[in-house]
């Protein structure tokens, strides 16, 4: 970035955007366009810059090398951002349409005041470390509505997130209507209004192009499957019981929560009902990329099948049924011509887990949530591609306490402080933990080079649409700079203390855009920068 | 409570409220015939009733026995309300028109359904244990509007809480307008458009007062008291300095946290000034309690002032100011009729504290945050009456995280987990933790005679409209019930694993009023009653 002097140019009440046409920059340039005009932002502290006189800016023109080039994993989003400090017209240019909309964005916020100022006598050529930059939201434990996953990629586009990750399926509701399968959300999701029809998941996917937002879809199989049941009991192992009887160990529990049930490997319906599934969710879903889960299978589950029990008896094992199941689905995935993303659990699991011949790296691709950089370098050091949530670092949802009922812990006499907040992955992710994560830490170069990236994650079993927003925001906004710019100054310090008002400034943009996202201070401390600061180690 | 069979009648679509007449008790009960009228709350699970056929309800006849009670501490809240298997009429008797405010809002729990069915065959008598039941929102650190105020306290009303304890002011903004001392507020607010007007008050006492809640104001002094700088710089020690210097101890820091400036005692005027305030604040607000404060007067502040400085290399000491200060202002408080509240950090603070003689316990009384019971305790055992505000079990802010900007913990290459959650007061209070929380732990019976009861508290550091909702509730209905009913069935056993499934169904019903309360399990755990919880020891 090039801004030799902090000038700002008026932005002309008249100002256009001229474009190629392209089915989703189109829209895009009109939604700009309008936001442009009319947003007026009034930031809280305003900049101090050099009005010029003279000429206002009158137009942006975009210049776009490659208008064929599909919204996918690895694509160039790239775009080169230039606002003279004289002449009418700014320019962006970018290798492809999604670069164009990252432009646009920068573009966007590089505006404020009535009359409208511009940050001019800049260049700016931008582009982000990362290729994927997710958010995951589950569906599944409490259901959204459509309007709130669409205001939720909104968001992700405006911070330059790319990925949404729609865990859409769990032990607790099945949300997605599919067609060849309608039982499963016919008597499967909670209720006959939180459903996601094809039409809503195509509204939803066509809005994720729109905005430069792939839509990648998870079917968590063949754990955390207990909303399976409702239409099909007879594919199903441990469905309906109690998660953890009364005097069972831990490690004997037939579910990671409460909602038990998995799929049963052994019966072959079961992969009748898991291939139209598959079938119908990338006929929905045109990412390359497809979620097939795989993440906690649980012991307790599968022992308590009787078949299961007498496939155990006559010498089999609990890795065998898990690898006749990956094995089946797999292939299946690969012949619709998508990628597999498996949760770490699928190779790394203490317990059940598949050899690593099933599993071509080329094809597969591991999300790590477990065990912070370790992981990490176990999945990249065996050659697959990683993308991080480290549950440590990037779990939204965590530091809420425990959701689960009649909890002991709390009935003594007085019960005090409850350790880092009650529940297993507290305390609470603060936007200073996930901005510092260093996702390829300890990692070789080679490496890292397969870190694609990392996801926040918001599992719903203490979120919903209440409290959708501030548990994402200002939070992923955090991830998402570093992942598209890294976390660190020229010098490779760390830079949290500068991004501190940057990001103030951003998510009072982003509130008064719609998106109630957490304050992160007292205003004043934005109104005074550096008086909030503490210099001594705490 | 008497119901025994679980009857449900219908409720007729003409259904009235007969009422006398009372300025605050019949708006209230036009609200609650409307809310009657038009709810038709759907539960979570329907109730297994018996409907019987037959006549429905058509009336609820109201009986106060003395209308001319104000609204006041300690005035009697109970109520009677029956609702016969038969006849046309349900009827409510109330020593006072606030207890029949409670009696109208559990009568309208008892009804859902379209058409409207109501709980029957029913006789309940009610009354709370603990007389003062509250929540603390600050408005200085960030500003809430007024409709998020009247919001609030309208929630309040629904849970049976009856004082909101505004802490109005502080060293980040003086929202306030005083008609006596226009520039506090005029200089010191945010801006202009965050200020409470006079006017804005008036509203919010008569919305209280027509929904029994109680408006008990706050204006902390001396210390958080930076934002009167703005005004008044001359009454002022150590203003708009840097919190914590370089190189400084922990204890030589200028202020608790960012933000300086405490009142100087030493100087005649500010006395002036500070009568004027309280003078317009027991104007604008009835209520007979005043909270004067006087929490965190940080030494580092008025050891920075030359005056004082001077004053005690004379021999004087610190504490010796804060007396001058209390003895000042709580004669002219006492003198307005009010009973002056303080943080019992007057009387118990480390560093600076007064001596007890000179707060007569009929006059004051004792807010405590800090060490749980113990603290309590030694308020009550020096026969100081007690508001329970244990910052450990009763702060909702907590467990975000440190505000702080640069703070050194997080610049390591690869920072951990942030211990419990990165606050001082870390981690997140959960509502289990708030719910089981026996605030008069170790008295004796004539100890815990003098505790007044509880508030939640939610300071705005990491807190404004955009979250002040899902902050609040439903962990303040936790402490409602508590404070209201106990937290304990007739065993004496703790019930929070029964009152799981009550407050899913009463944060579904909030939410459904409009409040965005946060959710607190999977909806699957209230369609599945039992099923999430635990029976093994954690």
């Amino acid at each position: 970035m090039s801004w030799p002097s902090p000038l700002a140019r008026l932005l002309s009440p008249n100002f256009t955007i001229t474009s190629p046409s392209h089915q989703y920059l189109s829209p895009a340039v009109n939604r700009y366009l309008q936001l442009i005009l009319n947003e007026h932002h009034h930031p809280l502290v305003i900049p101090t810059v050099n009005l010029t006189s003279g000429y206002a800016i009158q137009s942006l023109v975009l210049v776009i090398s490659d208008l064929s080039v599909p919204l996918m994993h690895g694509i160039d989003e790239s775009y080169c951002l230039r606002i003279p400090s004289s002449g009418e017209q700014a320019s962006l240019i970018a290798e492809t349409a999604w670069g164009a909309m990252r432009g646009l964005e920068t573009f966007s916020q590089l505006i404020w005041g009535k009359p409208s100022r511009i940050a001019s006598g800049m260049e700016i050529f931008d582009w982000p470390i990362f290729q994927h930059r997710g958010i995951l939201l589950d569906t599944s434990r409490n259901f959204y509505k459509v309007d709130d996953i669409l205001r939720t990629i909104g968001a992700m586009s405006a911070n330059k997130l790319n990925v949404f990750h729609w865990h859409i399926t769990d032990s607790h509701s099945f949300p997605l209507v599919l067609p060849s399968e309608p039982d499963l959300a016919g008597k499967g999701s909670y209720r006959h209004d939180m459903q996601y029809s094809p039409e809503n998941v195509s509204r939803i996917v066509e809005f994720g192009l729109e905005h430069g937002v792939r839509i990648l879809p998870e079917i968590d199989m063949p754990g955390h499957a207990g909303s399976w049941a409702k239409a099909h009991p007879e594919i199903m192992a441990c469905a309906n019981m109690f998660w953890w009887p009364a005097g069972y160990k831990w490690e004997d529990r037939l579910a990671s929560e409460p909602g038990t049930g998995q799929l049963n490997p052994l019966n072959p319906k079961t992969y009748k009902v898991v291939k139209n599934a598959i079938h119908d969710v990338t006929s929905m879903f045109p990412d390359q990329f497809y979620h097939a889960g795989a993440d906690e299978v649980i012991p307790g589950c599968w022992k308590a099948d009787p078949e299961i029990q007498r496939f155990l008896s006559d010498g089999g094992s609990l890795n065998q049924i898990l690898e006749m199941f990956i094995n089946s689905t797999f292939d299946y995935i690969v012949s619709m011509n998508r990628t597999a993303v498996y949760w770490e659990d699928v190779l790394l699991d203490q317990t059940i887990r598949v050899d690593k011949s099933l599993l071509p790296p080329k094809n597969t691709i591991l999300q790590t949530w477990n065990n912070g950089p370790n992981n990490t370098k176990r999945i990249v050091s065996s050659g697959y591609r990683a993308i991080v949530s480290s549950s440590e670092y990037y779990y939204l949802d965590c530091g809420h306490g425990s959701f689960l009922g009649n909890d002991s812990q709390y009935d003594q006499g007085n019960a005090g402080n409850m350790g880092t907040g009650g529940s297993w992955c507290g305390p609470f992710k603060t936007w200073q933990t996930i901005y510092n994560y260093d996702i390829t830490y300890g990692l070789t170069e080679e490496e890292a080079k397969l870190v694609l990236g990392g996801e926040v994650a918001l599992w719903s079993e203490q979120a919903d649409p209440t409290v959708l927003d501030s548990r994402i925001w200002p939070r992923a906004s955090a991830m998402a700079e570093a992942m598209w710019s890294g976390n660190r100054d020229e010098k490779g310090m760390k830079r949290y203390a500068e991004a501190t008002d940057r990001l103030n400034e951003w998510r009072a943009r982003m509130v008064s855009r719609g998106i109630k996202a957490e304050p992160i201070q007292p205003l004043w401390c934005a109104l005074n920068p550096g008086m909030c600061n503490t210099v001594n180690l705490i």
